[in-house]
């Protein structure tokens, strides 16, 4: 029988990571150490290397997500652990996993089988207790929008127009819409709001992109919590809330350095959502990485049309950041899926459903090309892939002038993806790469986008209501017209309706709502439901998870 | 100018946590560092322990407190350094700061003065992330509870009878009364409930109490969670949360090392409420302690009527924990507010006031003797203090054959408390403790909190209507009559009036509501008003906390 993660994970030797620190030359007396397997790395370390070039960096993206799974974390640990392999100085940047998650349906965010990072149930729980610290900030910063309203509410906040609600990591639908402040006088001016789970926070998003504490402060304080009853906004540093918030987050923004099975460095560091927010590791982390390693190896949520997007529309844009190269993930699996056959088909070999899906694979390529960013195509292989499957896939991929390249990291850890390495390497080291944005800072902000609609996802065009054009309308009026826009979408499509595979043409996109994330500097555009407070399944991952009698976390994965 | 805690805390030359270890012969491999200047002890260090004997058991308690202060916390860690300093090895077990109220009115958790532990930023903040633990196993509990109702709800929870509140670490009052589940079918079934602080969790409690990890997860299954319309108990091992709960908690059991000024070791861990709840650090750090070192010094929440009491009944009956003396601590400025002067004349000799305020001190000293327990008295001295009112308390407290020291550890550190260190030591080592508890488990429950309000309160009796005397006899039926009564009354005077100061006479004591903990395995007594969610004050001391240009943390102390 196959080993499970954990098994293999538990099987790992780990190194002490004062040890991976030494790797990439990080002092032992710059490492704050959590236990002897995770550190974060000191401000005052970072900042000295400020003078060193930037290595390279590479973005590991995927086609658009099936139920059969792309491996875009497995990718991207597989590919820094091969880069390590073939005699490369490289790391990984991950995102850090949800907490909330983790009870509901199984699963953990940390790779799998000989591609993954570890201690896996440390990353999984508690970790170093960003979340935590990001949850409380965001909280206090709730806390005293409601302690000044009791108080005499002298900034004039409109209390139907509050825009701050409260998060947990959490999987909680009990809380997603509640009425606050209720019982009386001494409990304040009651209320209709709500919690959001802690990754959907603007705090993350703005703890994500943040430059350094001072940005970080700047950022809190620009965050708009509510309105005037005359429609003015209200700041966080209205409520001189952005100090005590950055002093909570202080500690948490150092990045958390671990290691990968084949003991090789890893950052995991911040997990924005990827549909109201941008769905990339910290900035910190990122830029971190780049000048400690020469290769650093990051990846973005969902498929190339939301998180490779984002990614250069926004981290990159905002952080000064120039990618070098991307990889694109897809399985055989989900190129049969993208081309109609039915999940429990898939074991199956046909050959003319792969040809049908790669659409959506051609697509993403044509995509991440518009950014000006050389691609090579990663085919995550499963068992049960036949070679005529993955044979029509290398032959589709030559019209892009790219190569689709077979990885076995799943199954080998880094003997799995040495030929990806090698690509990727080549790929830096052409100098090809000539990175833009698809848009410029100027343009309207309906204009972005429609631009990332018909650029992006193939769409006709991007339609809103009046309501919402208004909005965006004041918004610039009022000084935010430069903002990148954060695109809100199913995941599961290029267009809005999931049930659309392949790469559907002559959809429209509709914008139903759109949002400011002042302190994030982006403005989101909601096309669909988008949820921001999961729930528990009826039989929540909680009822299998405990310890057991040689105190070792049973049923987590 | 005096130095402020933060500047004095500041300049302390902290020494590497794996040194203060190796003082108490911690291997640093059994330490799971925090950065270098925290760590927890390994489970696994500390069970191959249990073979040695127990070192001495000191409980540093107080009068009633007033808005005089006692500095109960700044004895602890004095007499600690003290012990140190005469040569005895000695370490002190605090508990831990709740977040919340660092943001609300000014004032850390750590002592203060030349007697504080450090790092105190990082104490009164994050720490070690064991309330973060806390505070998502206790949510975990509650999300595991509606997604039961919403599901189908088998277990046949009556949605008004559901005992189960949810928690977060924050002084925000709009969270003290609030209906969840609006906004439709996906939301689950409106109902009306409410947050309380972390540190009022019934798992904070059961934190504090629990002998190990088994008996942690044992405890937090038998939790109440609500109630059938039959008012059958349902429990948490009814929802499986127990072990996920038991997972999210396994780290954070484990005690917390830290270091005083003096650089000797100390232990925080824990902190729970010390009205609903016993007050005191965990069983884990305080029997991880007695097997370290030769002399443990601790402290219990409020005077000695709520905080030693509950030591003494609750704590160390559960525990299997003997004392072996007690320090009382009392000020002149609170002995004369007990006496009848105003907080602005304190600073006025006032001999006979301070003869009329030492009844208070005289009824704990007698109180503390009914456990058994050997006492001293420590006059901690403030600098307007004279010589005859200290002559005056001294002279007063030789009826009851006790002595009172003047400590003077916020000015000196250990030299000033060298002489009660000296005592404390003559005290454990006559083997005068016959340490017994109040009442017998065997005892009704009401008769149990008759014994408390007669014996310790010096009530005439308590009193409680029908309905209350009802529901502890049904308790007794349900087989709970063994448990032992956490009193919850005003910590400002014997009797439940805050005004009435010295040590009233003739009172009676309404027990309002009686509350079942069954995982902490007490049964709460509220008499008077109970506030488990504080609010945050007109101008909260988040206002001016935020991080200096030179990175350091301001507006905290």
């Amino acid at each position: 029988m196959a080993k499970s993660d954990i098994e293999i994970a538990r099987e790992a030797s780990m190194k002490p990571i004062t040890e991976i620190g030494t790797k990439i030359d990080i002092p032992t007396d710059a490492l704050l150490q959590f236990g002897p397997s995770k550190a974060k790395v000191s401000f005052d370390f970072l900042e000295g290397l400020e003078s060193k070039p930037d290595g390279k960096l590479i973005l590991v993206t995927a086609i658009t997500p099936t139920p059969a799974g792309e491996g875009k974390t497995t990718t991207t640990v597989g590919l820094g652990d091969g880069l390590n392999a073939i005699g490369k100085k490289a790391m990984i940047c991950l995102r850090e996993p949800s907490l909330g998650p983790c009870f509901g349906v199984k699963g953990g965010a940390a790779g799998g089988g000989y591609a993954q990072v570890v201690p896996m149930e440390d990353i999984n729980l508690h970790f170093t207790g960003d979340f935590h610290a990001i949850t409380s900030a965001h909280n206090l910063l709730s806390a005293l929008i409601d302690n000044h309203i009791y108080w005499g509410n002298s900034l004039g906040f409109d209390e139907r127009r509050v825009a701050w609600r409260r998060v947990m990591d959490m999987n909680d639908r009990a809380l997603r819409d509640t009425v606050v402040s209720l019982g009386g006088v001494a409990n304040g001016f009651p209320r209709q709001t709500g919690f959001d789970i802690t990754v959907a926070s603007e705090v993350m998003a703005i703890f994500c992109l943040a430059n350094g504490l001072k940005d970080l402060e700047r950022r809190l304080g620009a965050i708009v919590v509510g309105y005037t009853r005359d429609r003015e906004p209200i700041y966080a540093r209205d409520l001189k809330a952005e100090g005590p918030m950055t002093v909570l987050l202080k500690d948490a923004l150092m990045p958390n350095l671990v290691q990968t099975l084949e003991n090789n460095p890893a950052f995991i560091h911040g997990g924005p959502f990827a549909n109201i927010a941008h769905g990339c590791n910290t900035v910190s982390a990122t830029k971190a990485a780049l000048k400690l390693v020469d290769y650093t190896v990051t990846e973005a949520g969902f498929g190339a049309d939301l998180g490779a997007e984002k990614f250069f529309d926004i981290k990159c844009r905002k952080a000064g950041l120039s990618p070098d190269a991307a990889v694109i993930v897809a399985t055989i699996r989900a190129l049969k899926m993208h081309g109609g056959v039915a999940k429990d088909k898939l074991g199956e070999e046909n050959v003319e459903a792969v040809k049908k899906g790669l659409e959506n694979l051609g697509r993403h390529i044509r995509n991440v090309g518009q950014f000006g960013v050389p691609a090579v195509v990663a085919i995550n292989r499963f068992t049960l892939d036949t070679d005529a499957e993955l044979a029509a896939v290398q032959e589709y991929v030559t019209q892009f002038g790219v190569e689709a390249i077979e990885c076995n990291h799943w199954a080998e850890g880094s003997k799995g993806t040495e030929a990806l390495a090698t690509k990727v390497v080549a790929l830096c080291e052409n100098g090809g790469a000539q990175f833009r944005t698809l848009y410029e800072d100027d343009m309207g902000l309906f204009q972005k986008i429609n631009t990332i609609c018909r650029n992006i996802y193939g769409a006709e065009e991007a339609i809103a209501d009046k309501k919402v054009r208004d909005q965006l309308a004041q918004w610039e009026e009022a000084g935010y017209g430069h903002l990148p826009v954060c695109m809100a979408k199913t995941q599961y499509s290029f267009s809005t309706d999931p049930n659309l595979k392949g790469a559907p043409t002559n959809h429209v996109v509709p914008v139903r709502e759109v949002r400011l994330s002042a302190g994030a500097e982006f403005i989101v555009a909601i096309c669909g439901e988008v949820m921001t407070m999961p729930g528990l399944p009826r039989t929540p991952a909680a009822n299998s998870i405990h310890l057991d009698d040689a105190g070792l976390v049973q049923g987590l994965f």
